[in-house]
């Protein structure tokens, strides 16, 4: 499958798993573009060098961007968002391609409209990370069959499908959606199971327990207690309201149990249990 | 290391992951020692017969147990306690060790004590295991390198020797503990997260998600949803009044964090997230 690569120059913005990966990521496939990195973290730029995953990391965002057919704003969303009014003005080409990866699609969409570069901006959020943070946990095969939601205004359409194109080189399958609905998603598919996690670990830590006490269940289940939380702060900033109120019917959840339990009325919770085994497909 | 095997005869009572898993162990070790298996299900008995786990698979549990010098009840808790003073009684030789292999040990302690076995009783409880159940999701590495709670009268001292033995030679590490120690550990570190698990799935199935729109994370976050309600039936039954206590925790961290999000107020979760962060060593 020998195809022109969708982009030549490529400035990857924020180096930590998830800029780290995708730019190693880039430097493997076989037309591979130049890749520029910036991180406002100098060890991560270093890392990055060291590592081959960019062949320049300048001490300036401005040097970084220069040429650019491509941005890729791998940063926190907080941080994205304020990038994408300052890369509209002056430094990035007036044709290059704006990309971010965080993990909601609606404040980014918002911010591009306000900037006036809603028509070749391209949201994406791949559904792959690591609990772990910092270029130090990237992966070059971090992407690899993943999903990659793809929200854009229709206006982006080239720009659009060159962006689906570089993920599908990487391994990747994008997949279109509405920034609503993608939100609406991720508020019950990524960020339900991350505050479930930290209130487990905490109520674990609150009863006294330490993390080489647990199993394999207990570890898996508290695997998420350990993501970054500076990345969740942005995240739960900008929450869909479903997240609300599906932490209301966990709570709730939570607290019939410990009732049934109490109570000895074991049956109502084995027949829950016996619901979520079929929708888990066992 | 070669040693005197502790036990020559075993009869594994139930050939599901955890039973068909130990008895797949035992044929492994260098002096294996001769294996029959029972089950109430005559397709695992022929699945662990095909599969070389036993060397006998007979109809009759009186059979199975004659002239074993072991027998491992490896069935759900309530079955467990139905066969302890049934054994005690007719068929199994009278200095005979009997082990469990279930999620609790309050409950079996109290019949072997009332069965009159408590002096060579030994309740054994492997930190291994499988969302998955039957003989199918057996596997001879199960407990390798697992920890397994060792709890035993002081009179079942010899018994007690003899069984941490056998664990060490399946390659587990065994640890002494209190019955009662052991079953309030375990309300958290794993009856809270399978509730946990359980919980979230509900949730996600009444918000319309299915486990293919999950990521990576909420893939580990509901994996134990799939566990056996049968076998968890009993160990909620005998449960620790901590668990209790730990699903109200929960419950309360899940509704601030509601409140938190509704409001606007992100810093509080940022800050329980930084917390956990640091619990979870990452």
């Amino acid at each position: 499958m020998s195809e022109v690569a969708p982009f030549q120059r490529i400035a990857v913005i924020g180096l930590g798993v998830m800029g780290g990966s995708f730019a190693r990521a880039l430097t493997g496939t076989a037309a591979a573009p130049e890749v520029r990195g910036w991180s406002n973290d100098a060890d991560e730029c270093r890392a990055a060098l060291y590592a081959g995953a960019v062949m320049a990391a300048p001490e300036s965002l401005k040097e970084a961007l220069r040429d650019a057919d491509l941005v890729v704003l791998a940063t926190p969303l907080q941080a994205a968002c304020r990038l994408i009014p300052d890369i509209a003005e002056d430094p990035l080409r007036r044709d290059a391609t704006i990309m971010d990866v965080s993990g909601l699609k609606t404040p980014v969409a918002l911010v591009a409209a306000e900037a006036g570069v809603g028509s070749r901006f391209v949201g994406t959020h791949p559904m792959a990370g690591s609990e772990a943070s910092g270029f130090a946990a990237s992966r070059p095969d971090l992407f690899d069959g993943a999903l990659v939601w793809i929200v854009a205004e229709p206006e982006a359409g080239a720009h659009t499908e060159k962006v689906e194109a570089l993920w599908r080189s990487l391994g990747a399958n994008p997949m279109r959606t509405s920034a609503a609905a993608h939100d609406r998603l991720m508020s019950l598919v990524s960020h339900l199971p991350q505050l479930t996690a930290n209130s487990l670990a905490a109520a674990l830590d609150n009863g006294g327990i330490s993390p080489e006490h647990l199993g394999p269940g207990g570890r898996d289940m508290t695997r998420l207690a350990a993501s970054n939380p500076e990345m969740w702060a942005g995240l739960l900033e900008g929450a869909h309201p479903d997240l609300v109120r599906a932490l209301r019917t966990m709570a709730g959840n939570l607290q019939s149990m410990a009732d049934n339990v109490e109570g000895g009325d074991v049956e109502a919770i084995v027949s829950l249990m016996e619901k979520t085994r079929i929708w888990r497909g066992a």
